[in-house]
């Protein structure tokens, strides 16, 4: 029996953005696990209510329930220890660091560059609830916050060198293969991929030759991905 | 016959503070291996001519020669397996990210905190060569860069996030125990804590208590190193 995920969706339903949902589409796919993705809104906290807790990803496998996309990685690689995500104890400790660092480096860098065009990309019953809750979050309009994101990007690419400076010297996050710590920072950076054309990487960045890779990697899992 | 390291000393010969000869330093320790250090100052380049280059640490091991911290680290774990500071290709690949992170955001950070605190601190035939390169860099003088640090410690204290979140789930950045991430974020640390008495952590953050640990470790490594 295939691993059911409850997957966060726009007005489209093959529109997929989330950056946590996202780190384990690539992590399932790393490790050849199937996968049935079931479109959720963000205002459908009834239908993972299972789970005990609101947000996606959510995760059931043959009767046990999994949120958290951390939670979710460790649970992957506890079941189907090959091939790893993490290579050992380690690895994830360490994995660890990278996930804290993209959770608050990243999607907070990343959130204002794009999220007047996310609004146009949720369906339309979220959108109500998500300008709302995020204009309190900024304490601006969505559309205030996404203007000057021109003159944002300069300081978000800034913030990627730690990644620039690993990726001048080995092919992955990861090494001499993909781990989580590609899922983790490719799959955060779906999020605006999929939801915006605003361009986030320069052409000539390291990073984005190395994100097309990872959009090229199980079978084109990235490159079908539906966008805007 | 143990490994030789030239390791950056002040004007006392008992004060080091460089942050990457402090990562192996804790590396070191940390597999039990014994080390002879030379005490070395900025403008003795003729000294470890022989590396072919101009930085500490360098170490000697019965006739090879490393240099840059990275490589050490690598060239110990090569050498002398266990216990590790890896945990595996993987766990390597993973520290390289949190080296890569250290290097630009902790001792960018850092440094105009305490860059007027330093010159006072390095060797007095190094204080011309350290002022004219480090105003050049900054394009302001020593004390300028400094005086503001009140206001700045409080970004800075902000960009070490990740490490926080990490540590408020595990005890290490290694995980279980410590690994060479502990020793990468504990060496940086070590260089304002010697050179420095500018509160740079707050007291109930959750990284001074982890930087109290370290510095515990290996018979007190740390807590025996000499500060201004």
């Amino acid at each position: 029996m295939s691993i059911t995920m409850y997957d966060l969706a726009g007005a489209d339903p093959d529109l997929r953005f989330s950056p946590y949902c996202w780190r384990i589409r690539f992590a399932l796919a790393h490790k050849g696990m199937p996968v049935e993705t079931i479109p959720w809104r963000f205002t459908e906290g009834d239908k993972i209510a299972f789970s005990g807790q609101g947000k996606v990803p959510v995760i059931q496998d043959a009767g046990t329930t999994v949120f958290d996309s951390w939670a979710i990685a460790e649970y992957l690689e506890e079941q189907a220890p090959m091939p790893s995500l993490f290579g050992g104890s380690v690895g994830r400790a360490h994995a660890a660091f990278i996930n804290a660092w993209a959770d608050s480096v990243m999607l907070g860098g990343i959130a204002p560059l794009i999220i007047r065009d996310l609004l146009d990309a949720v369906d339309p019953k979220d959108q109500a609830y998500f300008r709302s809750s995020r204009e309190a979050r900024f304490g601006r309009t969505l559309e205030q916050v996404q203007e000057d994101r021109a003159d944002r990007v300069v300081a978000f690419r800034a913030s990627l060198l730690p990644v620039r400076l690993v990726l001048r010297r080995q092919a992955w996050l990861g090494g001499a293969g993909p781990s989580y710590a590609d899922h983790i920072v490719a799959g955060t950076l779906m999020w605006p991929h999929c939801v915006s054309r605003f361009q986030l990487l320069e052409d000539n960045d390291p990073i984005a030759a190395w994100f097309g890779r990872m959009l090229a990697l199980y079978g084109g899992l990235g490159t079908s991905a539906k966008r805007v």
